[in-house]
């Protein structure tokens, strides 16, 4: 049985829309709209107790998920919702032992929540270039005890030469343009290995899509996920009349080898206006030269 | 870099719908629509690799993710989606070190995702009536590498007086009725403890909702996850025209104490068609008890 | 041209929730949080011209249209949202000179709307029972134009065994219980005539469709409209972030003649719990006494 | 009571997804996959009834409604579906009376939705280009019996010269570019009236949006619809599993003044490349002449 001591993690939780997230603190009170508790009140009880306050409304004493941290995380950016997370953990398949690349570590709420999934075999490794943005990230991190899994920074990889990680599993990026790191990112990636971009607008999904072909990315899907909270009430149930909006596209793919020459390749990358017809293109000149290509391959990524 | 060999699996992806997943095996041939191919022909190569059917068809190797066995288990039952796997993985906050309990194993496939999250430190126990089911999941999860990190047992949690697990972190419930064994559910999870069914219809979702305030449980949500794709093209990105239908609603609650008494609490069981006014009337009489109940819990449950 | 005159119509619009709808009234000012207009300053403009606020805010005067009088309906209830009226008229093919019937008037905001598409040759023909909202009503439709259109009463279709209109084209129902009035609506709608209900529930929708059969009705279609707004914008265009709720299910049907005996309907509208085999019991009933029915069907209904 | 005779248009339905629009033909057979039936036997029978196939399928004998020709329009292009042609009626408040300006007829199947509405005072004179289609779109229009309140002219609106109509009061484009005939679009509308453009893309919508604003349209607004369908089932009510994509987008706005001189919108108009600043620009430079535009306005257009 999980009891609560003094220094635990509690969410104390009213509704969806009231609840807290903190440390327990024996001398501290949470003051709320709905009234007053006492830190110490919650002490000696087991996880999912409720109190009583002042005003005599029910608040229970939740053991704080993952979820719970990425949802009250301090954050000065936005945020990538658990509707989203969820699709990109399931659909790259994240899972315990994996190295993760995280290029636009933000507030921290993406690399915290793919870092408990991969602990404690696995590693997340996140590149930002914003100092400020960087300590939030380090504090969020830390507050969900997941410090250990998680080394970050301050690099910019848009610009540098280095290539800090190798082998990859999976790269999740989220800048305004995911383009630009394309090639940088295939040389951290293994074979085969998933990219995830943050997608905010179709213009984002489209540039990125001409560039994961150019960059011989396949399996490309861009995809957006809709939550829609139905009220199920005896006789009664429904929809939520609240509706939830827009959050972000998501664009997916996997690394291939389309085996293109090393010319051939440069060529491509050259023309970043090439229009849709690139894959065709590249594809014709690669069936004359697969043999050579085949050993190529490993000198290029 | 990682090399397939004799025995590797293999996802051969030549797009979306046609894709074929198995193990490597140097004598066979994959024959296909699009052409035939020699497995022996992928030994040696790199994970990302592609070859050229007899039809001129490339067809790309994919090193499979947990995604690929769930989209290409054989299942005898209704599969729950990526979709709807993320999100409950992201609600509940499934992470490395979580004992899961599953009732109603089906073909496996929620099983393998969340033992691919949960281990190497945390476990899944899951539970069917169907030996015929327990077979293809054993397979399928065997398949996936799994496992060693997942107990499979032939019993009925509807009517068995067992309670073989105890302390789960999350409990995920794909059954017809689910709220036959929220009692029981109960006595299994943690306190604070996540819960999660699978409802394929509204009606599930309200019976299974009245059942939850109940048997004492908060944070209850219900959810429908769609999921759109986007063909993002140079100059005519839109959504795509194929569209998705439903798959399941999803319920979701945590495990809470309402500190009713014990004969308070009986009394509400016992009313099955009590009416939303069942939640207000047990916080009443709860009011008066406050104290005596919060020795009682923990005999409860 | 359209010039504004005194007493004209006028939508004052700043942006889609800044706007407001009144008649052009020569000494009169219009207070706003984005700054005064004098109505005066109106008059002798074209429609879709523009002034200025004491604060510089631009304001258009557009000629109001039925979708601004359904949006700025003073309602004391619940209105029907133009993304669903659209859908009503366009899957019921409401047009000039149909006969509508309306059981439950409401604001008269779907009065309006629909009177506005069967004019001038066609009526809608209203029924509540709730006197104020009734009066509320009157004002509105008066207000958009459309009172020479509609017949209010004053009358409790659910209890009265008067058939006030006949050969109706279609019938909208907006009442909690709508399955009640079937047996009456069908004595009121012609031959293959359409039914359409607003039904805010789930549950609403599995009753009616239950007693539609029960009913012959056939052709019988439940659906939901989603409306998403995309903020298109040069090189950043998604969707928006403000996303819409619930609204209301619409429940579909077209009048059928099962060929039942008298006797066979009887029975089965006593039965109103009939599971799902409601429907191949009747068929089965119906088959043995085509020729029979065929005669009794004028005086049936 | 409406009685089916030879001649007759008949919906010979038998569920949503077989279904045969026809007129009776007194010596003709319908030959389905589900039987047999003499047209002959649908003579003098009521609407609504039904008859058996020579292989004991009921098929219901249903009024046609402008839905049904809609959906069994003969298209040798993409048809505007009904979800979607509903929110356009709905949202541009498109009632009897109005003249309507439609550019790119198509297969005609929007003309006749709005002709149904608009007759009998009002009127839909619509432009294409393809002499093919326009063939097809008169048989359609012919067939709804709504050739009456239809002009039909073969005329290139993008590069005449020519105005054919004056204020309209609602324009609806389905172009692959409608932003091309903006400017003269505004000439034939009234002032404060509708325009609504089919736009399948994103990139349409984006353009269109940015040459609206440079035309002076307001109220603008992206939306897209869409549809579910529900399957209510006693005691298994749920979304239905066949989802529906995408269709289309839509793009309305209304047409005002901004009261720019003359000169100002020229440059504007030559700046097709503009940033979103260009409405900030412009309405900078209008305010400096306000009272100059006022007397110039009814000479623009």
């Amino acid at each position: 049985m999980s009891i609560i001591k003094d220094k635990s993690p509690v969410l104390f939780f009213y509704n969806d829309s009231k609840k807290w997230l903190m440390n327990i603190s024996k001398k501290e009170e949470l003051h709320t709209h709905i009234g007053v508790l006492k830190h110490a009140d919650a002490i000696g009880k087991e996880y999912g107790s409720r109190l009583m306050t002042n005003k005599d409304k029910y608040v229970y004493l939740l053991e704080p998920t993952m979820y719970d941290y990425i949802m009250k995380i301090q954050h000065g950016t936005q945020i990538v919702y658990p509707k989203d997370l969820g699709y990109i953990a399931a659909r790259a398949g994240i899972q315990d032992g994996q190295k993760i690349l995280e290029i636009g570590t933000g507030s921290g709420s993406m690399t915290s929540f793919v870092a408990s999934i991969v602990k404690p075999r696995g590693h997340v490794y996140t590149f930002d270039v914003d100092e400020k943005f960087m300590k939030i990230a380090e504090k969020n991190i830390r507050r969900a005890g997941l410090s250990k899994y998680v080394t970050q920074t301050n690099l910019d990889l848009k610009t540098s030469k280095e290539i800090p990680v190798t082998e990859m599993d999976v790269a999740l990026i989220d800048l305004g343009d995911p383009w630009v790191v394309l090639p940088k990112v295939r040389q951290m990636l293994k074979g085969s290995g998933c990219i995830f971009a943050i997608c905010p607008t179709m213009n984002q999904l489209e540039k990125l899509t001409i560039a994961l072909i150019e960059n011989e990315f396949t399996d490309i899907e861009s995809t957006e996920h809709i939550i829609r909270t139905i009220a199920a009430r005896e006789g009664k149930t429904r929809h939520s009349f609240q509706g939830i909006g827009h959050t972000t596209y998501l664009c997916f793919a996997r690394k291939a080898f389309f085996g293109r020459t090393a010319k051939a390749t440069t060529k491509a990358k050259a023309t970043t206006k090439a229009k849709a017809t690139t894959k065709a293109k590249a594809t014709t000149k690669a069936k004359a030269t697969t043999k050579a290509k085949a050993t190529k391959k490993s000198t290029k990524n």
